[in-house]
């Protein structure tokens, strides 16, 4: 029978407790890796102004892809559509406070107003990391080996997924002696980071476009299969040099055909891809020089990336590395035998939860059998029975759910054995 | 020097690392309550359908209180004020699918528009927990205990929160017997809600605009002033006997003046309070029996409640009972010595990582003074020194922060005494 049940909105996700484990999963993941290198925890707020986006570089997404609307006061806000404005913004306004170099992390919701599809919401999260104030490559390194070291701790292989490199101002100084203009170059950045994505007829109808001379498309083509170009870069020598103390080398290859969509970024970009080529990038960053100045603070460069949770999720659930969620987080089910009991089963049950231990207690009498059932429904492991002899003689009864086993013992050795039971 | 900074929106809060420490830490004694008990994390979109709040009884609030606006596609889109209606909506959605009593808990970001002011942002966080499918005075009082519980857990005594209980199956009885008809209860509900928060004169005023006589005026005021009326609700009665088996009875009091403003509750009805009176309640909850009905499901009861974060962060600050946060989670920084001893020391730091050491890195080299100062400004205590004596004897140097001392000590037993000092 079909349910008529309010929908919900299209492009939002329901977290089920199966789906919110996954998310507190990685959430956990993020925050392990954040703080083993030392990165502080922060949130900005979800509703920010238009102008923020305006101020900066991330104009298109706000006009074409985000959410933006007047509240009732004609305020027009925006649901934020990534987060690097606000810690731009934040770091603005309390900067003659703040510590620098600064380390921060978060993880949070975000939306954009685009069609929803495999791997993409208008609703998701994202982990956003980022140092602000040391312009060293050895900073991009680290950003890079936070990157990798969390795709190892998620138990995805170098031979499964890989960090990709570029630098912008080493390309924009190859794009030079190409003789493209200044004002072209940020074109033909778009240009290089469609690459991949079009095919080859298209990406080559785009340079016409764009005013490229055909002797200048094939240099570009030239440039980015130039597998060996960051030899030119000081920055990129540097980086991989630094890189190499974190023992994750092999998660990482110079690719000088990454550009990365967003405006902002001056220097070293990264993206993460999946080595079977199914998915869109898991994720990117690179470092930025400008934002904070830019929401009238005073000038001080970052690098960070962002990982959105959806693709993650998708490759993590495709290599079989996700662990299963959803069931109760309590081991121990403590049934009703009768009415008469009620008072000593919960008194019983909460002088475990004091003890530390996880309990769902039954709370209106039924036949065990339908309660043990229910038990190994929502994933309990132990069943804890107080009948009336067990009441008598002041012992409990466990029920393995798993096997059926029984012991009954002493209440007082009850906590002692449901720990060393895992419970 | 006054900053142009980009402003943020009204209402809102920057999470710095201080902030969000606190918040963190709430969520963490959330869950430790939450699970101790048996409940599972979920949580629902965060951009729900006008309709959603319309079909149920929210109706107020969403008309008065949200931000309603129009996506890019025409559809009207609310930013949920509260989640029950979500809560229903999930249910509903795989009601087939779920075991009952199904025990839920969640925490995230929820949106009012109104006034800011001290305790009220528009954007504020809310702790929910629900028990579906149960109908008893057990499960009541299991939700009552889940909140004396976290009250308690946060540091809060009896002396300075209570938990005010009413039942409005009990109320509502009593206006019959004082031919206060039923459709004008649900005023009258109002009316006895607003008994405290109104001065006398307005609220017989308020009362005469009602269409109360003088002697029903005086049956409600005597009504809400018997303290022993909690006999006659034999739900009342069995549900304050299960909470003596908690051991929080001394958190939780009968009040008939307590009702809670959401027109959706149905039987048991409590708030918490803090004993000066200062504050707002802090949070309040219930028993609700229609709302999976009314989204499309199957009738299904529940009984829960939500707690915000902002009142009890406030009371938590007044009496003392916060931890300090904001400063870096790495007790160990490592310093560096000088560019030679880059790839050593990152190596070094990163094996610490390893061996599950929070650790912040130099990255570039500067005064050593100058690094022991900013490691203590960012909150580490102990910094790492591995200059050209300690790199030719495979030693290191750690560095007391607070005290001065210094210890040199080989390679080897870094991670051991790190592991001893609490790093």
């Amino acid at each position: 029978m079909a349910r008529d049940v309010v929908r919900s909105v299209k492009g939002t996700r329901d977290f089920y407790p199966e789906e919110m484990g996954a998310r507190i999963w990685l959430y956990e993941k993020m925050r392990q890796v954040s703080e083993s290198f030392g990165y502080s925890e922060f949130e900005g707020p979800m509703l920010e102004t238009y102008e923020l986006y305006i101020a900066k570089s991330s104009q298109e997404i706000v006009e074409k892809q985000s959410f933006v609307f007047e509240d009732r006061g004609g305020d027009k806000l925006t649901l934020r559509p990534e987060l690097t404005p606000t810690l731009a913004r934040m770091v603005a306004a309390r900067q003659p406070q703040l510590t620098f170099p600064l380390r921060w992390w978060s993880f949070g919701p975000f939306w954009r107003y685009e069609r929803p599809q495999k791997g993409r919401t208008r609703e998701f999260f994202q982990w956003n990391i980022d140092l602000l104030g040391d312009d060293s490559p050895e900073a991009d390194a680290e950003l890079i080996a936070i990157a990798a070291s969390f795709l190892k701790e998620v138990g995805l292989t170098s031979g499964e997924v890989r960090i990709l490199v570029n630098n912008r101002e080493l390309m924009d100084k190859h794009l030079a002696t190409f003789d493209i203009a200044p004002e072209m170059r940020g074109e033909v950045f778009n240009l290089i980071d469609r690459r991949d994505k079009m095919s080859e007829e298209s990406w080559q109808e785009y340079a016409a476009e764009l005013g490229l001379t055909p002797k200048q498309t094939g240099q570009v083509i030239d440039l980015i299969g130039n597998q060996e170009l960051w030899r030119q870069s000081d920055s990129l020598v540097k980086m991989f040099a630094a890189l190499e103390a974190y023992g994750i080398s092999d998660y990482v290859s110079f690719a000088p055909q990454i550009i990365r969509g967003l405006v902002y970024y001056t220097g070293t970009v990264f993206e993460a891809w999946d080595t079977s080529g199914e998915y869109r990038a898991i994720f990117g960053g690179g470092r930025y020089d400008n934002l904070v100045g830019d929401v009238g603070g005073d000038p001080v460069g970052g690098v960070g990336f962002a990982v959105g949770d959806l693709i993650i999720t998708l490759i993590l659930q495709q290599y079989g590395r996700l662990p299963e969620f959803g069931k109760t987080p309590s081991a121990v089910f403590f049934t009703l035998f009768d009415q008469s009991l009620l008072q000593e089963s919960l008194k019983l049950a909460n002088s475990l939860r004091q003890a530390g231990i996880k309990v769902t207690s039954q709370l209106t009498p039924s036949k065990l059998g339908k309660q043990f059932k229910y038990a190994d429904r929502i994933g309990a492991k132990f069943a804890i029975v107080v009948g009336p002899d067990e009441a008598a003689n002041n012992t409990v009864t466990i029920k393995n759910l798993a096997t059926g086993e029984q012991t009954e013992l002493p209440q007082g050795e009850l906590v002692n054995n449901l720990k060393a039971l895992g419970g």
